[in-house]
Order: structure tokens, then sequence, then C-alpha cells
């Protein structure tokens, strides 16, 4: 890949991590809202330090850091490059504020063109790699910087609007099809010229038993159904652990929902406004995508099963790309009986799959090898990309994965069963 | 199965409950020594009610429980009876004395007897289920008892001793092979007329790559190269979790090993005693032996790898019948080349397999069905047995599960790689 | 003082911590129902080591422990001594046995024997003083027995009886009348020749305003208004650190106050029992004791305000002699107009004096330094004694202390006011 | 007092908390560095929150909030007000902005001015001891805008400074003297017509023995002798609580102090910069501040030795007015030889009293009764006001609390002794 063409990704997608931040004011750059989550400012930083650290210091002979501390600040868990700021505290640093992190991108931003731009072919070749998984990386925090401005938001009595509210027109949501599967040996993960990460290989062989998967996601209105039939009271829907969490916290439904006396409200990024029925479930659990397959009489799909169905439908959907950075229902026109709707974009969906490496997995040596591989525990996988997920970051062999418990992601639920 | 063969089962193993408590004290069934555990009285009450519960108050008209809170002490986790004592308050109950629960032992066992004595033979085909479910159930309790115990006496600064010391004789350890197995597709989980517990079903296909097996389990003397190369101190071996855990713990080397001034010991119920660098590793976490694996250059086998191999041996080993409760070092006399030793009895090998359901697994309705099936998050496999363990408890498909981080049952390492 | 003499003492004060073990089955011995409480046979092998620490070991030549453990197991606070077993862990150790316990005091008790018999009159005077307070100490201890295992009864469902239910005949409880005391300098603390702790001293002067105590304790029936009228609902009457407790620990009532559906009942070491309305206010913790009086217009007395006024009245009451271990109704009988009733025994009575060392104070030198300065923080004053407290133990001068939230103490409420 | 005084010394107070705030950028102004402390913005914001509360709402019939949520996000811990913010998530709420706030702060500066202009005589009776409590809780607020700024700013690996550096000519510390008082009994607490908080009401006698203070204060480099001697691993000099904290904590130095290689630093707002051994010692707990006091064989002196001293010397000394925020070393020619030093600005001084109240204190009706009295409870008692504290708000009388192990206020040590 010509110079030109990496640069220009390479300022497509710094861009667009930008844009994610105009709607904020200085203050809301600052804050973390929780452990989980991190500042803007801070996923502004470290995804610059990234390049910085496995493209500028090792191919730029010249370059230096334009702070000795951001090594420490900005380093988010590779052990292997050097002691690093606790992540809890990323939320206590008010220094070095947006302004200065801005100045850090753009000194990173000139370097990194300087090195594009100079290196010959065989430098290119060696730079392509790292390059691109530095472009993937920073597409991940993207997703991540969206999502944690909706939790800080959502936090906040005020109830602050992130952007303009847009109203899609209403259509019936389709009846939820069962597509069937037919058993035998699928091959699973990722093969072929392009990008991915390292847990996606290698491609290997699987055995499916017979399955179904739901035509569509689980809209609110049948979560909802879930919650008035006193589901979050009733321990046999819950996986024992998820039970404890119930409990312990006090969950009686999605994050962002708010029961207003009566009338179901959910917090989105374009403000407080009336749950939407027909949308997608979103900002469920582990737990509750598993509580509420139970009490519907079926299950959630493994990733082999859901990426084998995957590949009947094409890769488009509600992406990050439209800028809407909320689920969409579907409306009777999309949908197209017998086949899957809704696999790609809109919200993540939960698999049954524990995060486990496939049969030959291997992580890469040094610090890049910390990416995935050490985080295969007590995580589950995720599939199919939402709207807070860049199209150009998706492919139907991506696992995401998260702890069970974590809901300020946008994921929800597509159902599945044994044939 | 006539009534009498299954009273002398009930009997035996009732029996031996009782066996593995005659070297305690009254004030060594009290404690709970971490809110894992359970004291010794409660296990002893705990299977009582198992029997009181799902045999004799829904199969004997008069049948009442000696005492009416019993029911409220002495349900481990079953939400579908009702309400239950808090887990990690089990310690903070004197009484029952021990007295008493002997006495509550003794009323379920003559009430049971009853009951298998004057059932006819249609009512003997209900209830044989349930006992031999109880039986089991008893019998994972026992091997509870003795690491419950274990854990007690090695809190304790006086090192109390449970049973006398037995040397072996010692020969050396033969050198690890690695047995190798084929790609294909394999039958794993359970099919035939015996008893299995439900996690064990259905019996299905699965794809394998390529594998082979470490010949035998890891030895002391193996892991402690580990620990003195600094594997306790290099978070490159670790998972993420794990090396949190080893911070925030303080872990330097498996549970009951301690390091007198240069000369490194072990804690058995025979006390406390030179390291045995020929018996297997024993205490250690899923987190230790994932990291000690990869730094062996191997990794763990996953569920289906192990059980496909384990047919090829026959089901024999150190198992708790021997009233040794140590893992024994292998000698060159036990081990045949191209054989896979060790891998029933001694200890738990852990697997590299997330505890999840077997495709069409369902589980039973009712209490019972609470069994297994709500803890298939957050664990991981274990399978083999230990010298904990009654042989007439096991079985190649039989799966055990622990969180990544327990380390007080009798758990090991045996080694994996891909051919 | 003889030798005899105080051999005769010391037997007496050991005799009685037996006695209060008496009805003790070995489980009851064993468990530490939370962090501020202890095993009951802890406490009879704590006291015997003061002897052997204080006395044994500096005076009797030959004198070694029976075991090198003892030390460090128990050793309370003793920083000075050396290292010691972390005192939330004192209800994980089942060895030694209550057996190993009772034989530890007769080795002690054995020695203390020969040590006080074969001295001179010149040793005698070195271990006169060591002794008096090693037998204070057992005194002290001798309450938290009582009160410790009162704690460990309540917290198990069963409601275990320690000892036999003794109705007092019913009276009706007298008003309570306001004794006024003048303004001017007071002498406080101890002066004189008998035993006194250090805390006590030196006698001083302070300077007291006008003020009034209440004739009486308050008592059940009134402290239930307060609990009628809403008062642990309203913010109003609680310090802020204690309206931060009655929220997060939601507290309702005195600890051992049990609602059954609308009939108060109240657990006492007879078992549970309905409560009585004229008996005096017990388990109440600072909080509650200053929110009642404040509630009540009133508030609670300096602890030189109580000490002047004491001395008015004889040193008698329920003490622990009579083995009731219960507060007691103030019967009409024994109340005289005009005079102080029930200043000593029953309930030790919370003062809103923070416990701090008198002017002129100074901690001995040594471990015993450690007795009681180190405490003066975060502490409050108790006054007077209560039923678990004997009446050799006490004197008007005594300060108790515990910290404002603590209520497993007989610990009750007089209520003081400016004149 | 006519308004236009009023509306003086009102704006007066108003400016100075603004120009604290001047050196600060916007991410500055928003974090919470620890529960114990509060973001600027959120001072700035409550201190316009108590006029708005006390004084316009009652007292200006049209008046009303710009914000609805602000009564809610604004009160501090007034339970009689109505609900509030969680205390501890004040640092997760990036709006209202900086820029907000300060329209908020402008919104009742007007609405203020109006009250006061337009109020004839008999209102502004009524108004004026609202408002001098107003600025008075003001001006306790811009103390701790001080020390919350830098924490915030220590906590930061980058160091940020707020203010210019300013060394001031050195001279040779004066010995420390001690200044002898007699016994007897001395008039405490506030009396006459000026401002006074509740707490130091009503003037009372208490009985002082003889006693005698330092002449100045602790300089660093006396308490670095205690810290070079081992004292903080020395369990002798410490309260048993305060030995816990250093020992959970870690401390080994009072905060802000850095071993840096061997040379030692303090943290000031002027940036990290060599510990001034000249200074006086800071940031201390009381812990700290006793434990150096039993280690120099001395002890604190009570409030009341404390205030009786104090009247000796005039009241002034290193305020908040000279904009240094940072304690200054005594130059000999200052300090005049037999009379105390230092005793007013530069450090709050500990002293052994733990915070209760006077004989006779009443703390007033409705919500301002609030304020002092629901605080006396774990406290320690300071005096003196500090280089942060307004000259304008200080008396002798005045009394400052914070817990024992609180730190980051600017908080020092005199040494007492009895005569």
């Amino acid at each position: 890949m010509p110079s030109e063409t990496l640069l220009d990704r390479y300022k497509a997608v710094r861009a667009f991590s930008e844009k994610i931040c105009e709607p904020l004011l200085p203050e809301d750059f600052v804050i973390q809202s929780m452990p989980d989550a991190s500042p803007a400012k801070w996923h502004l930083a470290h995804t610059s330090w990234f390049y910085e650290t496995f493209l500028l210091k090792p191919h730029q002979a010249e370059y230096h850091s334009p702070h000795p501390q951001y090594d420490f600040l900005f380093n988010s868990y590779y052990n292997t490059i050097g002691e690093r700021h606790c992540r809890p505290k990323r939320g206590l640093i008010s220094r070095p504020t947006v302004e200065d992190t801005y100045a850090y991108r753009a000194y990173v931003d000139e370097h990194m063109t300087l090195l594009l731009t100079e290196a010959d072919g065989e430098t290119l070749a060696v730079l392509e790699p790292l390059l691109t998984l530095g472009l993937h990386h920073e597409q991940q925090h993207q997703e991540l910087m969206v999502t944690d401005i909706k939790h800080l938001f959502f936090d906040n009595p005020l109830c602050p609007v992130y952007l303009p509210r847009r109203d899609l027109p209403a259509a019936p949501v389709p009846a939820l099809e069962w597509i069937g599967f037919d058993e035998g040996i699928q091959e699973i993960g990722w093969a072929g010229e392009g990008f991915s990460f390292d847990n996606e290989l290698p491609r290997h062989k699987e055995y499916l038993q017979p399955y179904a998967l739901g035509s569509r996601l689980v809209t609110n209105g049948e979560y909802l159904k879930f919650i008035e039939s006193g589901g979050y009271a009733q321990p046999e829907w819950w996986l024992s652990e998820g039970w404890n969490v119930v409990q312990s916290a006090g969950w009686a439904a999605p994050l962002c929902w708010w029961d207003r006396k009566g009338e179901w409200m959910e917090f989105t990024l374009a403000g407080m406004a009336p749950l939407d029925l027909d949308a997608p479930a979103c900002h469920v659990s582990y737990f509750e995508a598993d509580a509420y397959a139970r009490w519907a009489g079926a299950r959630l799909a493994t990733e082999a099963e859901w990426e084998a169905a995957s590949v009947t439908v094409p890769l488009c959907g509600n992406f990050a790309e439209s800028g809407r950075f909320h689920p969409a229902a579907l409306s009777s026109g999309d949908a197209k009986a017998g086949k899957l709707s809704q696999m790609f974009g809109d919200v993540w969906e939960w698999t049954r799959s524990q995060y486990t490496p496939y049969p030959g997995y291997a992580s890469p040596p040094g610090a890049l090898g910390e990416y995935n591989g050490k985080f295969m525990c007590n995580q589950f996988v995720l599939r199919g990309g939402s709207c807070a997920t860049s199209h150009s970051h998706m492919r139907s062999t991506y696992r995401n994965f998260f702890p069970p418990d974590a809901r300020w992601q946008f994921t929800g639920i597509r159902l599945a069963k044994d044939r």
C-alpha cells in the first residue's frame, strides 16, 4: 500500500476521534465516571501514545515525546513497556489540559506524517501492519469515547445532551422468525489478506449441532414484558453470579432506563426520551441477556453459530458513520422473510461463549502480545458491532469481549435455539 | 436395583462422611476458615438436609424435620426451596452442636432406612435417581470436608495434624513424554445407563485439532524451577486478572508452600513436611497453572482434549479410598512408555475450558435444576479427580469447576500442546 | 498484703471466669462472632497469658510457657511484647482446644500459686501491683466474655439459652426526677491507697457549671416512645456520623430488639422474651443515647458531672455477682425521692465526654503503658458498671470507653441537663 | 450596619473566592481528588447556594433559582433542606460548566445586591446575621478551595504550579523556649458583640492546671529528626488507631513530602521544592502531631490552654491575605524572648481536645442548627488559623475541627507540657 493511502487512512481515523469530541466542553473531557471508563482526553492521548510507542520511537531515530511523563500517564496496560498510572486514577489528572492534549495529538500527527512520507518501500512494509493495528486500536477507543461520554452524561442529574435528536419514521416491527442452520463442520476465524486481530486466528474447524437464530434483535417492548412479568425478582432465570449482582446492585431494568412514575424513559445521547418500544433492547449485561433468553424459552448463540450464520448476510447496518449513535428500530420494509436482519451494527450481540483462545492461537511476542491474549478469562464474546462501531472496523470474525456484568456498551440480545 | 443394594450404598456413603470426621475434635467442626469453605458440621448437616428435602419430605407422608430452622440453616443455594442462611455466616453458629448434628444424621438415616425398606418397586424406581444424586452429592461434600479441614488447619499457627504421615518409597520420576492424538471429530459427554450429572449431557460431537498431552503431571520440582526463575514477578506469563491477584494477594508460591529460611516446606494433612519434589504440584490456581504452562512453552488442554485422551487409560489412581489424602509421586515402575499416567486421582487437572453448557444442554425443572446450570459463568473446568475424590464417584466425563483464583482444592497441572 | 490473701483473691477471680463458662458447650468457645468480639477460649487463654507475661516470666526464673506459639496467639495488643495473631482471625483457630485451654490455665495457676507462696515480703511488694492489675484485667475480660457470648447466641437463628429465666416482681417505675448539683470546682479522678487504672489519674480540679441528672435510667418503655415517634427516621436528632450509621446499617431499634409482627421482643441470655418496658434501655450506641437525649429535650452528662454526683450515693446495684446478667427494672420501693438511683450496675451510662487523658496523665513505661493511653481517640467514656461487671471491680472514678457505634455491651442512658 | 457597608463586605468576600480561582484552567475546576475534597466549581456554586437558600428564598418574594436541580446539586449536608447529591460524586458532574457556575454566581450577586440595597432598616437587622454567617461560610470554603487545589495538583504526576515561588530571606530559627502559664480558673469561649460561630458559645469557666507552651511551631527540621530516628516504625509513640493508619496507608512522612533519592522535597502550590528545614512542619495528621509530641517528651495543648495563652499576643501572622499560601519560617528578628510566636496563621495547631459542645451549648433551631453541632464526634480541635485562612475570619476563640487522620489542610504542631 503506497504511503499516501496509508496517510489518508491515518488522517481519516484521527479526524473521526476529534469529530466525536466536537460537542464536548473542556469540563466534559476530564472525568472518569467509573473505573471501567476513561476521560475523553485520556482516550485522545492514549491513542496518540500508541503510535508514539510502537511506530515513532522504534522507527524515527530523533523522535522524543513532548513530555517525559506521558509514557507513564498514557500507557493503558502494557506491562512490558514499563510502569504506568493506576487505571482508576485517570480522572484525577486535570493536566495535561484539553488544549495540551490536542497539541500532543498534533505533535504525533506531524511526526507520523513525516515518518510515512519519508519511508521507503521496505520500511513501509514494516510500518504498515503496525499502523493498521494503531488505526483499529484508535477505532476501538472511538467506540469507548462514545460510550464513556454517554455514561458520564447519564450520571449527571442535569442530563446533558450530546447531539440533537433525530426521529426515525415509525413502522411496525416484523414478527420474530427462526432461521435454521444445519449440523456439520464449519470453518471459524479469520483467513485471508486483510487485517484481523490476533484473537480471530487461526481459522479452524468446529462441529456445530443443528441450530436456529432469531431473525432480528430483541426489542425494548419485548424486554419490557420480561420486566413486567417479574423477571428481575425471580432467581430461576438467572445465573447464580448474575442473581447476586441483581440483588446487590438493585438492578430492575437495563442501564439508562428510568421509570418516571410509570412511564418508561430512556437516556440517550440526545437526552432523556420516552422508551422506543420498537428499538433493539440495549445496555443489558450478559446476565440480563442470558436471563431474558431463558425466560423466553430460548438461549444465546455460541460465537461459532453466530459467525457461521453471519456470512449469509451482507456486512451492513447502523454503524458509527451514520452519526446517530443509537440503535434503530427495524422497519418491516428492511426485513426479508427467511433472512437474518440487524446482524451488524445497532448493538453488540452477547454470545454464550466465554472468551478463550482458538485452537492453535499464539499471542505475538513483545508488548503487542499483551493486546488480547491476557484477557482471555471471565469475559464473554460479543459479535456484530454496534451503532458506535465504525463500519470500516468490522468483520464477521470480529470478537469483542466484556465481563458479564458490563452494561455501559451498546449491547443487546439475539435469541438462538437448538433445532 | 433392589432396596437392599440401595440401602447398602446409602450406608456406605454415609459412613464415609463420618469416617472423614473421626480425627476431628468438637472445636474443629465449627469454623468456616474462609467464605468459600464450610464447617465440617455444616457439611454433615447439609448432606442430610438434601435427603430430607428431596426424598423424605416428598415421599414419606408423616416425615417432619427435627427442627423448624434446619431448613433455613442447611439449604446451601437452592432459591426455589426458600430463604436460607447467608453463606459467609456458616461459621457463626455454635448450635446445633456436633452431637446435635450427628443426632440429625441418625434421625435422617432412620427415616431413609424406613423409606427404602418399605418402598414398593414403583416407588423405588422413583427414589433411585434421587437417592443416587444424593449419594454423589454427599461424595462431593466429602471432598470439600477434606479440603476445608486442610485449609482450617493450615490457617492455624499450631499446624494441627489430621492423620499420621505415611512415606512412600522414593523412586525417580520418569521424564515427561508427549503423547499425541489425531485431528478429527470426537464424541464428548456422558452416554449410557449409569449415573452422570446433568452438566455431562448430552453426548455430542466436537472437532479436535491435532494435540499432545504430557505423559504425567507437573511435579513440585518442576514448578519450583518456575518460581526460582522469577515467574511470580514476570507479568508476561500471566493472564491480566491473574497478575492482579498475584500482586494484590502477594502470591509467591502455591498455597500450603512455606519458604522456611530457604528450605521449602509444604503443609499436608499429616502436618508440615519438607516439600516432596517428585510429587505432583498441588494447590495451584488456574492462573498459576496457566502461567506455568506458558512459561514451559506449552498450554493447558481443553476439556474435550482431556476427555478424548482419558478413555485410552483405565480409571484408576490415588483416590480417597486410600485414605492418604495427598498426591503421590509417580514411580518409574508405574509409568508405561507412550502411555498417559496419573490421569485419574492425585490432583484435579485444570483445563483451559471455561465452564459452559454442552450443545443441547437443558437443566432439569425445579430445585434440582439449580444444581449445576446456574454456575456456568467465570469458572474453569477441571478433570480427573483427586486424592480426596472417591473412586466410586469418578467418570472420565466428570466436569468439576472452580473460579480461576481458587487454590484450596487438590488442583494441579498437566501440560498440553498443539502438534 | 500477705501472700495467702493475694492467693485467695487470685483463686476467686480465676474461678469466676470458669463459672461464666460453665453453661457453654465446646462449640460455643470457638467462635468470634464479629471483629470486636473474641471466642471464650481466647479470653480464658489471654487472661492466663497476662500473668505469664507480666509475672511469671520476669519473676520465676525457670518458668517456660507450655507452647512456644501461645505468646503469639494470646497477646492482645501489646506491640512492645512482639508479633501477635491478627485480631479478626481469633475465631479461625480450633486448636488449642477448650481442654488444652483449661490445661493452660491450670498450668499458669500452678506456677502462680508457687510464685505467690514462695515469695518473700520484698518480692510480694513487687508482685502485688502486677497481680492486682492482672486480676482487674481478668475481671474486664469476664464482662467481655458475657457480652461476647450474648452476641454469639443472638446471632444464631436457634436463639440458644445461656441461663434460666428469673422473673422479678413487677412494680411501677417511679417518675423521673431531676437531681440538681451546684456550680463550682470539683476534684475528679482517683486518689487514695487502693487500686485504680492509670487513666483515672491524677486527681485534679474541674470547674462544673450548674447541672441536674435524671434520678434513674431511661427505660425501655421511654425509649420505645422515641422509636414510635419516628426517631430513627429523623436526622435532626442525630450526630452526622450517627445518622450515616443508622442509614447504612439499617438501625431501627437497639441491638437485641426484635419486632415480631408488632410485638416487641428482646433477646436476653435467658433467651428471647417480651420486651420489659420497665427495665432500663440497653444495648444502645452512643449515637442512640445522644439522639434520644436530644429528642427528650435533655443531654448526656459529662464524665465529671457524673463522677461528682456519684459520690452522693453508695456503690451498690445489679452487678455480675448476682448472676442475673440482665438489667433490672427499678421498683418504686428501691427509689428514694430526691436521690439518684441505678448509678451503679445494670448498664454502663454513656457520657458526652470523649476519652482523653486527665491533666497531668502519663502512661507507665514499658508494655503496660499500652494498657490504656493509646486508646484515647474516638471513644466515649461510660460510667457506673453494668450487670456484667463485678462489684469488686467497680469504683466511682472508673472510666470505661467504647467507640460511639458499639452496641453489644450492656450500655444505657441517664439524662442530664443544664440548670 | 448600613446596607452599603454590608454590600461592600459581601462584594469583597465574593471577589476573593474568584481571585483564588484565577490561576485555574477549566479542567482544574472539575475534579474531586478524594471524598473529603470538592471540585473548585462546586465550592463556587455551593457558597452561592448558601445565600440563595438562607437569604434570597426567604426574603425576596419573587426569587427563583436559575435551575431546579441546583438545590439538589449544591446542598452540602443540610438534611433539613431536602435531598442532596451524594458527596463522593461531586467530581462526576461536568455540567454546570465553569462558565455556567460563574453565571450562577453573578445571578446570585445581582439578586443579593438588590436585596441589600432595597432592604429597610428592620429587614437589614434580620439579614445582617445571616449575611455575616454566609460570608464566614464562604471564607471557610475559600480555605478549602486552596487546600483542595493543592491536593489535586499534588496527586498529578506532572506537579502543576499554582503560583510563582517567592523565597523569603533566610534567618536562623530561634531556639524553642517554654512559656509558662499559671493554674486557675479561666474564661473560655466567645463573648462580646461581633460574630462568632455557635460552637464558640457560651463563654464559660474552666479550671486549668499549670502548663507551658512552646514559644514557636515545630519546624520541618525538627520533625525530620523524628523521621530519621525511626519514629514511623516505632509503635510506642502512636495512638493505637494512628498506628493502624501508619501501617495500612504506609505513612512515612507528612503529606506532600517526597524522598527523592535521599533528598527531601516538598510539594507546594509553587511546585516541588527542596524541603525548607526552618519552615513550620505542615500537612501532619493529629496522629503524627501527637506521636511527635510524645517522642519529644512533650504533649499537645488542650484547646482551653491554647485559648487562654493566645490572648497574650496580638492576632496577626501569615494569613491568606498575603497570597503566599505556604507557612513561613520564623525569623529570629520576629520572635521576642519570653513571648509566643506564630500563634496565628501559618498552620492550624492540633490540640489534644476532642471536639465537644461547651457547657450550656445549644445548636440553633432549623437548618442552620446543622452547621456545627452534628459534627461533635471523633474530631479534634485545631486553633489559630493558617496561611490559607483569611485574617478577617479569625478569632482567638475560633474552633476548627478535623478527624485525626486528616492531612491535606495546613496543619502543624505546637508543643505543650505540664509545669
